[in-house]
């Protein structure tokens, strides 16, 4: 599996500097014989008081620990985590629900705390219930092991919820809330199934900052939709996509947070979202065979869901993802992606630009266009494409990467 | 290009015998050096009388003769056609629509036909004017060669509307209205950008049969739905797709028909129907790369419009393609599919079938199922999944075909 895999071309030189975050402590495990060469287990202790926020997968076949999720974000406390990677869980009926309950109950006696306080998570393979006595038989040797987060634990744990990633993803970013520094850790996984709606892979979030539950739901919503939910690879959505976001409030002396308006969280709202969008941007960078990272940007349009939606249908498109793959300044499937999308967009008044050059204006092509920037862009890594669709002032952006022979290679041989 | 490309592995292994049509006359030629191998431009002439009904992209930037024939079907009288390949004269703006009006214009001269009852299509590269003298040079040579139509005219015109197809499609059928024999016969052109909505490439059939306008409209509405619009190759829709049907009224001695429920017609009904699926079946195994034919049916949703997006979102998925591309009964990918697509489905009861098999059911994977004889399904050329969800009693069919590499190769490279 992943260790066959090549590092994407896109991947950043190295692992990033990993912040420790004050109430945070995790172990990692290897179980089973799924991977050879690195941790397949993941849990993590949260100080008392920790609120969380999530979003989660709207798939209509989500995988057990989703439901279990779903059913406990609610109350906005959190204690603990557990997330396995090699085994989904997903589509295993009444017995896989079982197991995540008895999962999140041993872990909750190593926490002395209540099941309902842990959450969990699982990626890889469906429809096979995940071994319940493999994970209950790694929990005490995984947390005698337990420490407070640090920049190699950091790096571990985004290594064992990986699949078929190819590189492990993090970022870490400290900022300020009043008078306190703050610090803001987090991890992601994903490769393939990688499309809204929704988070569309597994990230944990984890900051010190003491940010009451409701607010940081609705920080997280918004930071969501402009980042994790504007990505895709292959337009498959998982049934397993998970975001949390846990924030432990262990940094001493912070002011009280009541509305995701105050202007003091104003930075710290910011600086999730940067990581947000920078995890994002790595899942996509990790896109199964991608070559190139795609930035589409849409203008014009009816409103901004209107946008979103025709950047989706061109990101979407096989024929523009291969066109891009090829170095093709192939404009006209971006036309063609757009009349596809559905949301209204004036024909005669269609702009392109690729790499900041104007190759189509008011429904035409540029006369005698110079082609060799454009190609000279298309030949680098980071694409560029700008659309204005010409009917009204909305506006979205959405990242994804072209479609190569490498995705087919992944793809049809990937299993268990 | 297309002389580049192999044959695809599903085509049949010979052009199907094709049957005149009376009142159909036919002339292909070859224009400018687009393709070495064979004619590029169609000419039809059709009797007086002709009726004509059709389906035409719903894309918002359809191309210049999509828009000419939109404007002109409601009319339902037709006596000429014109089809050139190579150049959809799509996005060409106010010129395009210009050499559209000119070359209906100079048909019609030819045909001494009212412009508006000639109708026209192009396929090919998006974005460059289509030269409108290459065609005003080419049609006096090909229409002093125009002749009634017969096996090896139809074989010409099948071919002469191709772009990277890898085979030439059509299909013919003998049938009777009443107590008279009628004929009918078609040709298609598609292998990428097939996606509904709506007609998926260009499709042309002619009849002999005297059928009314608006009944021919009907009936051609209700076959569309069930054939070239339940078609996907890549999600991809084409600016120009185009279904045009045309009954000459040729054959003497036809009862008269007013109604598409009118029994005299039921079995022209099917017959066009078949016909319809035929060449529908034959686009999908031209899909660029295909090495598999798959049909996907889905049943117990909401309603048949539900079971259809269900279909869909199957037959779309890059991960579900590429599994049967590596002839991998990976159903996990098939329930991720049915998740995502948005509509209502009891995740505890959905059962699957891989050629046949019951893989899946009340929500869980079979207990130690048998792979065997999915895994030889799975190596033959036509793959057929079933996916029941368990909700309601809407069902639909579609038809796809795998992702491979060669879909890549194709669509990596192809342009001008």
């Amino acid at each position: 599996m992943s260790g066959d895999l090549e590092k994407s071309p896109l991947a950043p030189p190295e692992f990033p500097e990993m912040f420790g975050v004050a109430g945070v402590a995790l172990a990692t495990a290897a179980m089973g014989e799924k991977y050879q060469d690195r941790d397949n287990l993941l849990v993590v202790r949260l100080a008392e008081g920790t609120t969380v926020a999530g979003t989660l997968t709207r798939s209509k076949t989500r995988s057990a620990a989703v439901d279990w999720c779903r059913k406990h974000l609610s109350s906005g406390e959190a204690r603990g985590l557990i997330v396995n990677s090699g085994n989904a869980n997903a589509f295993t009926g009444a017995a896989g629900q079982e197991v995540v309950e008895k999962c999140v109950a041993a872990v909750a006696d190593h926490l002395s705390c209540r099941p309902s306080r842990v959450f969990a998570a699982s990626t890889g393979v469906i429809g096979e219930v995940l071994p319940f006595e493999m994970i209950v038989d790694a929990l005490p040797g995984t947390f005698a092991g337990i420490r407070d987060s640090d920049a190699e634990s950091w790096q571990k744990a985004a290594g064992a919820i990986r699949t078929t990633d190819t590189f492990s993803k993090g970022a870490s970013v400290k900022t300020r809330i009043g008078g306190a520094d703050v610090t803001i850790t987090g991890i992601a996984k994903g490769s393939g199934m990688i499309a809204p709606d929704m988070a569309t892979m597994l990230s944990f979030i984890f900051t010190d900052a003491k940010i009451p539950a409701n607010v940081l739901s609705d920080i997280t919503r918004s930071g969501v939709e402009k980042t994790y939910n504007a990505i895709t690879v292959d337009s498959d959505t998982s049934t397993s996509d998970t975001v949390l976001v846990f924030a432990t409030g262990a940094v001493d002396g912070q002011v009280e947070i009541t509305d995701a308006d105050d202007p003091a969280v104003s930075e710290f709202t910011t600086c999730l979202h940067g990581l947000m969008r920078d995890l994002a941007h790595q899942v996509v960078k990790d896109g199964e065979g991608a070559s190139k990272f795609i930035a589409i940007t849409v203008t014009g349009a009816e409103d901004p869901a209107a946008a979103r939606t025709i950047a989706f249908s061109i990101a979407n498109s096989p024929l523009v993802k291969t066109a891009i793959a090829g170095e093709d300044a192939n404009w006209g499937r971006i036309v063609m992606a757009v009349g596809k999308s559905g949301e209204a967009a004036d024909r005669d008044k269609l702009a392109i630009q690729i790499g900041g050059c104007v190759i189509a204006h008011q429904g035409v092509a540029v006369p005698d266009f110079d082609e060799s920037p454009v190609a000279a862009h298309l030949k680098g890594q980071n694409i560029d494409i700008n659309v204005d669709v010409g009917v009204g002032d909305g506006s979205a952006t959405v990242w994804t990467c072209d479609l190569t022979h490498g995705y087919i290679a992944i793809n049809a041989d990937y299993r268990s």
